[in-house]
């Protein structure tokens, strides 16, 4: 499951062995991401997907600025779903129309920056799009928009499910023909849509029966609208493993089906730039959770491995953020990356509840107070996914080697 | 379920409307917590527990400094789980001696702090108290500490299971006295014991049975014991309702059940500080959590209010931290408090997932973009507890009224 070296007996992120690494942060726990990691993702994708379909990061996967301005010299475009992310995305040299900014709740502030940015508001209701065409009039620009349509399809076997039905996000597919004339009639830059159709999802065929249901509905509101269509963003959604239960997407068939899809839309849209927006896939796997084991102890049996991070850092990996049914995610002891497991113990973090399990019941090598305990697939929606300042312990760093 | 007040058809806070304390903290959302509210619910406890039982507020609960400030002039006693916690509770009037730390991985620094701060610490394992000791030595000056049990009982009903089997927490019931044995040799005051069975219990039976267990307990553990016993911390796990579902808690029976329990300690641990511990059942009906609907629409028949907060400042009101099945925690729409319940709508946060809602399918009063939305049962695990950073928005304001 993971990309990560080994050096000296040690997992290595970025070429340094992880005690060293530690060293060098000056502090337990911390974040480490491999930009060779993400560069590599990156280089996958763009052999399998076809040439022309542009990449977009959808930068709420993990925000921290340095990831942002590696990847931002990699893919086409950037997405944001707040004012900060779109500052740390106009921070880099991506321009501004490669932007997008979605999100339900934008606030006047929020727009009011988005449209002074010249970035792409993806507008997700009619009054927004009524707030958006208030806000260029006030400031005198002509803001650039897509339509978030709400599809008129569900997505069936994906972890989350965001198409189909009612939902807060987008306008309803049926009603989009109605906006596009409304939109018409303002001083908005309609420059076409985007529906995001599900999130996290390991099976490839369900991801491009989406894809191919998302190019039809678009293809056919594209007819309704005003002006050429220069933008079509079919979402995302490629999961990545988490769990021994879980098995890794199989890209090829993704990439295949883009290729018929790219054959259909080029000669009817031949304006649109086709996007795909992705986040977790991104960054999800090049980034490892480092903390110390503080106490080694003994209870009626068991053995707990305390160390000095915990769900304060990583809410998912401790089953707390949504689940239903807690699984470990993958953990290893980092620098004893190359000894064999020889016991069961308990990997819990430093907080007083026993919500904070990172391991239960998991097999490694024996470790002692002093030694590092990784988590991986820790890249995304790890920091900025947990309660922080649960309990008040320091922030922890972050690092990308 | 509240105990605010309705002020002009608002509800107010600290004797503010809601919509005015909206202009006076200058954006939203924000958590707004009641004074008044706090100290009502200290001379409950003081009204319906021995006399003699003493009062402990567990910071990690609630620890903005304000709130603190105001319940250290009204409790007997602090508990916090981390160095800054510690700080923040060293800050007000309460002395050192009177603030307890607990949590199972204290860090090396955070012990230093403790012992050259003079409060006691709350000792979780054999290796933590070996480095407490070193520690001690290391500064000259005698770390004052209590034995965290693990209880050889576990509490049926709670919440949280705490009590009983392997655990992270403290030292295994049967373990003590060898651990009390080999601590009369090191040069630590140990003050006495703590024995934490659960949290957020609703049903006055079990927490009594609890504290009678745990009483039964630590008078045998008291034998065992080398100075005499000063301190004994029996816990809290005093619950709240936060749904329809739950049924307040009748204070009135704990109450009669201490009594008959301090009855028994007196006379038996003649110097022994008797301490009840805290933490969301003293702050968690004090506050609200206030939004701003920035969006109202329908969707294939369902109509949204869409406000500016959500699940990154009240992850809990959203069902995703720790729950199983989801619940709407009580809301209202605040400026609006005295008009009759007229629609059914979901409210949802401003994030871009689906996980973000706050209310669904709940019965309000007509509300308009610009009307203030407020969660109740916000005073405890809601801004620490949340993932603040999640998709990068600004941090809400707290105020205490």
């Amino acid at each position: 499951m993971t990309g990560f070296a080994e050096i000296d007996g040690e997992l290595a992120v970025g070429g340094v062995p992880v005690s060293r690494l530690a060293e060098r942060v000056g502090s337990t726990p911390f974040f480490a991401y491999d930009r060779g990691l993400l560069t590599d993702r990156v280089r996958l994708l763009r052999a399998t997907l076809p040439a022309d379909l542009q990449l977009k990061y959808a930068i709420k996967a993990n925000p921290m600025p340095a990831v942002v301005q590696h990847l931002s010299g990699l893919v086409d475009a950037l997405d944001v779903a707040s004012a900060l992310e779109m500052r740390v995305a106009l921070d880099t040299p991506m321009p501004p129309e490669k932007v997008s900014f979605a999100g339900p709740g934008k606030t006047d502030a929020e727009l009011r920056q988005a449209v002074a940015a010249g970035v792409t508001i993806e507008l997700e209701s009619e009054n927004e799009a009524a707030r958006i065409a208030a806000t260029g009039a006030a400031l005198g620009i002509r803001p650039r928009v897509a339509v978030r349509v709400n599809p008129d399809f569900a997505v069936k076997g994906s972890g989350m499910r965001m198409g189909g039905g009612p939902q807060q996000f987008g306008v309803d597919a049926e009603r989009v023909p109605a906006l596009l004339k409304e939109l018409a009639a303002t001083d908005l830059d309609v420059l076409g849509f985007h529906v995001f159709a599900g999130s996290q999802n390991l099976r490839a065929d369900i991801i491009g029966e989406a894809q191919r249901r998302t190019v039809e509905l678009l293809l056919r509101l594209a007819g309704e609208a005003h002006d050429p269509v220069r933008y079509l963003n079919l979402g995302g959604g490629f999961g990545i493993p988490y769990t021994e239960k879980d098995v890794a997407l199989d890209l090829a068939p993704i990439g295949a089906n883009l290729g018929e899809l790219m054959d259909e839309i080029r000669p009817r849209l031949p304006e649109a730039q086709v996007v795909i927006e992705l986040g977790r896939y991104l960054v999800g796997e090049a980034g490892v959770y480092v903390t110390r084991v503080v106490d080694r102890k003994e209870s009626r049996g068991k053995t707990y491995l305390v160390v000095d991070g915990g769900m304060h850092h990583q809410l998912a990996a401790s089953g707390n953020f949504g689940q239903v049914i807690r699984r470990n995610y993958p953990i290893a002891v980092a620098n004893r990356i190359a000894e064999e497991p020889a016991e069961q113990v308990t990997v819990v973090g430093c907080l007083c509840t026993p919500l904070d399990l990172l391991g239960d019941n998991v097999t490694l090598p024996s470790a002692e107070v002093g030694d590092l305990v990784v988590l991986y697939q820790a890249g995304a929606y790890g920091l900025t996914a947990s309660p922080t300042a649960f309990l008040s312990h320091p922030a922890p760093a972050e690092v990308l080697l």
